[in-house]
């Protein structure tokens, strides 16, 4: 469908493992100072000095986590940085080094891999980080990917899950449930490509979703916001299994309940006309839609005026003693316990 | 055939997997200073202090690197941590911290997964490293583990592949060949078992081979005796893809050539034993069989002193200029350019 039929192609063979690390990293210069030796030796080598590193690592797994019929490889690169950075700004960390491996089946020639590693490149470049290292190898059946980010940042301004209070405002950043819609809609699509392939979609009133799920960004910018406004959030988590799951780690790992107000959840036009469209509730694809990358954080009430009015961020509700529990207040004040809901309740 | 066959069976989908991480790292405790946060929150924090941080991840991916048919799946956990492990202490660091990401097909019950982890829990206390983060999530077809080691030194300490000087001597661990042995054994014994299934097979002549295979360990002890005999290498690599591919890595990249003397390789006894059983040349073995994770390095010949006699070392040559290329010095006195053959050559 969106996939690009490059004519040209080399067998993966014909380079050898270290020859096609080689190749695919040549490209890959270093910026950061904490990069003392990247790419090229049996371990990569970097220097926090007197800040702390953060780390995390991501699976991407082909057929579960992305469908290369409507994934373009490029994109596919760019996404699977995104998540592992989103992860490191969830910190308040900013994200400096990643190490990228990947494992691929003999059908993939190595223009698709260097279309996957334009992406990851264009990622490194826009969200500053060194490629400093990573695994190549064959698999079996598909593709995979293994993504690990490092940051680094002052250890007072490290944010973890933990610490949010009873009163503290409940924030988040941007709006919610596009990527799940923009599923919906390449799925459908998808279903009537492969009835009619001649078929050509339009997708221009549906841009915004697509593109939330196919080159979706993390929130560097809003790290960076955060350190401007002076703002120092209590607990943080970024939004990738949805809203629902994420506030109930918050509660749980902080040891506190929340009220969640319906009328609040920041929606963007689109996701309310597709969701009719498609005979969704809106509200139930920002709990439990999931993909998102948006930091969802607490702040003390007393920050409030800090951010009030700011369009990056809403107050969509506060957290309360933990034997309160954590609820929905939906438009017509009814109290709705929240529940864990993942990408799957949906599908 | 060495599968453990447990017969009790709990399905991933009743957990899920929050409660499927949750439950799989809640015995691992973190021992290290420089682990400020393990697992549980967004990203793992470190504090590496003065030190230098270094990081080393590799895919193992069922069916490329291992067959469940007879490596138990507590071994396949010990064995995941120690060939990025070995990759640590090539770099003449100490490995603090690992993440481990899992992605496994419904066909794997929780209780396969604990035992892997027991293998992942015993690598991480003998060789005293954290786990502190990780990623599971469900595959299409079969298994795949993707670790991520995390070391530290001080930077004088550090040793790359890139400072070889004519003249070095080249000095491994350990022996070589015998882990690929142990394979050869251990496929032997598969296509036993398939055409007789009720077939014990007798492995005690090849322990040692089998357990280079299935339980390899990594050399943190020759980077500890290094320390204790002020023995500071010019350079240094694992040897995870053979004798011959790692040689010539650390002449293309420090720029030498190297005359490796045939009758100085280290062999077990075993080793050639096995190899006239099999009618293989056991210098060839040594070359290209790989998966050995003994250390290989160069050392300034003022150094000999100190290593000479030491049983844990052997001195197999010395580096030459670059023009002079890399080969082999046969036990007839012939020279035999060395050329890369990874493990494929063989199989």
């Amino acid at each position: 469908m969106l996939e690009n039929k490059n004519p040209e192609r080399t067998s993966l063979e014909k380079l050898g493992e270290f020859g096609l690390i080689k190749h695919l990293t040549k490209n890959f210069a270093t910026h950061h100072k904490s990069t003392i030796k990247g790419v090229g030796d049996d371990a990569a080598v970097l220097d926090f000095k007197d800040k702390k590193a953060v780390i995390s690592t991501d699976l991407l797994i082909e057929g579960v986590h992305f469908d290369l019929s409507y994934m373009p490889l490029k994109h596919l690169g760019y996404k699977s940085v995104i998540v592992n950075l989103s992860d490191i700004y969830a910190m308040n960390a900013i994200a400096t080094q990643i190490t990228v491996s990947l494992a691929v089946s003999n059908r993939f020639p190595l223009e698709a891999l260097e279309e996957f590693y334009e992406g990851v490149a264009l990622a490194c470049k826009i969200y500053n980080v060194d490629l400093v290292g990573g695994d190549t190898t064959s698999s079996t059946t598909g593709m995979l990917i293994s993504v690990t980010a490092i940051g680094e940042a002052k250890e007072a301004d490290i944010v973890y899950r933990t610490s949010a209070q009873p009163n503290d405002l409940l924030v988040v950043s941007g709006d919610l449930g596009g990527a799940y819609l923009g599923l919906q809609v390449l799925e459908r699509e998808k279903e009537v490509f492969k009835v009619d392939p001649n078929n050509q979609p339009d997708l221009s009133l549906y841009s915004y979703l697509v593109e939330r799920q196919l080159k979706p960004e993390a929130r560097k910018d809003i790290v960076e916001l955060l350190e401007k406004l002076n703002v120092h959030p209590t607990s943080m988590i970024d939004i990738s299994d949805g809203l629902s799951s994420e506030i109930l780690h918050l509660c749980e790992q902080s040891n506190v309940g929340c009220n969640l107000y319906e009328d609040k959840i920041p929606l963007d036009p689109t996701v309310i006309s597709t969701c009719e469209e498609f005979k969704m509730d809106s509200t139930m694809v920002a709990l439990s839609g999931g993909e998102d990358y948006e930091l969802l954080f607490t702040i003390d009430q007393k920050e409030f005026p800090k951010i009030k009015g700011n369009p990056n961020l809403t107050v969509m509700g506060h957290m309360t003693d933990k034997n309160e529990g954590a609820h929905l207040i939906s438009r017509n004040s009814s109290k709705i316990p929240i529940t864990a809901q993942g990408w799957n309740s949906l599908t």
